[in-house]
């Protein structure tokens, strides 16, 4: 049956921006010139540079990746040992092992039935005299309700930290994203809108941040014969850095393309009952990292899980982000936050959200072919129900 | 007077070896037609295989640099939160931060005074209930006593880590150095014999650590429903593992080319009163990562402090590794193990060594003129103090 609509190539959820080959290579040819490969380099310093204009914030660091960039920003932020960071569950599990690798304790917290991200409602009570900060993220890029959750901070004298990664270059009533918070970050993995291979960057308002990321970043050291803090090394190198450069001149590109195939799911998939596509609200631009429905199978006729496995068929491999909860993961399930009952909302959307396929080279053309085939399968599967209904009644 | 000898560019200790643009552009073709930047490539695949032949070891796991490497191997080894780890102050700062950003804490033991490196004699006075683990290093490529380190390990139930990121295909007896203990890592930045412009791998013997690294790489992640450790992101991605696949064709003229220049150095600085060239043992192969000397002040006319900075007048800027010790920096120095009459032997090494420039590229022409300024410097230093001397009975 499904022949006919199979994709003959398998469909994953994302394929990166690449430069092309020749100005990669004429970038190469000016690192081996200088043989400067790493540590701070030209290009490096470069991209920092850009990227402030970019993201609209006021000072940028690189990092070799995004996970190195979120726990070297926890530990520039001098919070107690064992102290306690309120974060979401419905996130990438990195956000969540940044702070326990670096001795604090994660509280999850529940979150927001529309924007999905960490609740400002339900933070007050997770509040007590060990809690040092609270980690947010602007999940598929919908921001965090970045006021609120400040307010709370400076009420309680906590640190913000955001995790960014989704959220590259989107902007909320025409400010740069990464301007909220004491420190936010961004990812350039592969998988990202724009990426630097791996990579990743922290933005800040506060220059305090600058020396201390700078020394955390490269070992602590201040000179050949100073070493003032406990570093390690996430610097990001000059083969990433020149990757980067180039990606700067794609990505708006992308976006566009994004954009393009974005509105053709929303208007095939918005009439289906039981889909809910969750809407960026009007001051904010959309990141186009994800393109993402929620399922609720009392309508659709069909689970998520269902949807999902049945598009595999189709050679299609959607994504379930963020399926299972953080609080779900082996190392976190024990902690008192953890608990099903105090995470009902984030639990409800971790068994309806799907990632579609998004990305520029996908074409509208393939994206139109994964509308018709969720439909097909929707279809199908009513109609076999239907069938073994009347079956049943016979 | 140091005009005729002056270098016209700078002299530095290091230049990296650099596969050429052709070979560099075909790999990155490859990579381009695949669209696989990262997350365990065919590449980064090759390298691990191909580098567990070259080091001569059972298991190999690439990192994204050495110091994430050996944070992860840290982790991979569950000591217990607070434990004490013994280790060198003779060292790269790196050793002592992974230590201390893991929440354990770092203990200085004293150095041997030929090999440099961590002396078994004075651990065993170290270790206490609270002792977890010996991370001893392998300083200029030098092998600490690894029968008398594992036998003490052993008589304590301690785990034993080398930070062997100067040793790179270094052999004791044909035996891979990468062999000893319970876990080794190994440097592959910039400035090292092998690179992968930034990167590291860890070698172990023991296949438990083959999948418990894999984790704590990759965020813990076993699957696509289960995170079953704390994990960072410690990946190499598949540019740093096409220069290291591209590199392991390399190394070994650039070894032939450096120990040509270091048995030139070693003709010319060997006779010279106050200077002192360690030697490697006999049945131990050199990796040709540092050339180092000591230089006596007594013996040798001037210190090795006013030797480094007349080097500089010449446009020679060699390298004081490792002054000061990691003991003497800011976040160690209130350490009780930091106390100077603990450490009497380090303390005399790093007012003694300074790494002359080894690289092949150097040639022995450019070494030779190195060799004659050292003469000269010391010479003209000689001479001046005569001249003092004779003024002053005068």
């Amino acid at each position: 049956m499904y022949d006919n609509f199979r994709f003959k190539q398998p469909i994953y959820v994302t394929k990166p921006i690449l430069p092309a080959l020749k100005d990669v290579n004429q970038k190469l040819k000016a690192i081996w010139q200088s043989k400067w490969l790493t540590n701070h380099g030209n290009m490096h310093n470069e991209l920092e540079q850009k990227l402030q204009a970019v993201l609209k914030v006021r000072n940028v660091s690189v990092f070799n990746n995004g996970t190195i960039a979120l726990l070297t920003a926890l530990k520039a932020l001098e919070l107690p040992v064992g102290s306690e960071v309120i974060t979401t569950p419905l996130t990438f599990p990195a956000t969540v092992h940044c702070i326990s690798w670096n001795g604090l304790q994660p509280v999850f917290c529940d979150t927001e039935p529309e924007s999905m991200t960490i609740d400002p409602e339900r933070i007050e009570e997770l509040i007590n005299a060990n809690t040092s900060a609270i980690l947010g993220v602007h999940v598929y890029g919908f921001p965090c309700g970045v006021e609120k959750v400040q307010s709370i901070a400076d009420k309680f004298d906590l640190k913000v930290i955001y995790d960014a990664a989704h959220a590259f270059s989107t902007e909320i009533n025409g400010k740069g994203i990464g301007t909220y918070g004491d420190i936010s970050m961004f990812s350039f993995h592969a998988t990202k809108l724009y990426h630097t291979v791996e990579g990743g960057c922290l933005s800040y308002k506060d220059d305090q941040y600058i020396d201390k990321l700078y020394y955390l970043r490269n070992f602590g050291i201040k000179n050949e014969e100073q070493v003032v803090d406990i570093g390690i090394n996430g610097k990001m190198n000059e083969l990433q850095a020149a990757i980067g450069l180039l990606n700067l001149e794609l990505f708006e590109q992308e976006k566009q393309n994004r954009r393009m195939i974005k509105s053709l799911y929303v208007q095939n998939l918005r009439e289906l009952d039981g889909v809910t596509i969750p809407r960026m609200p009007p001051n904010v631009t959309d990141s186009m990292q994800y393109f993402v429905i929620r399922i609720d199978k009392e309508n659709f006729g069909l689970s998520r899980d269902e949807l999902y496995e049945d598009l595999k068929k189709y050679n299609v491999f959607t994504r379930k982000y963020f399926y299972p909860l953080c609080s779900e993961y082996e190392p976190y399930k024990a902690l008192a936050s953890s608990a099903t009952e105090n995470l009902t909302v984030a639990n409800r959307i971790q068994s309806e959200v799907l990632c579609l396929p998004l990305y520029g080279t996908l074409g509208t053309e393939s994206a139109q072919r994964i509308c018709d085939i969720i439909k097909l399968i929707r279809e199908t599967r009513l109609c076999l129900s239907l069938e073994r209904e009347k079956l049943r009644n016979f």
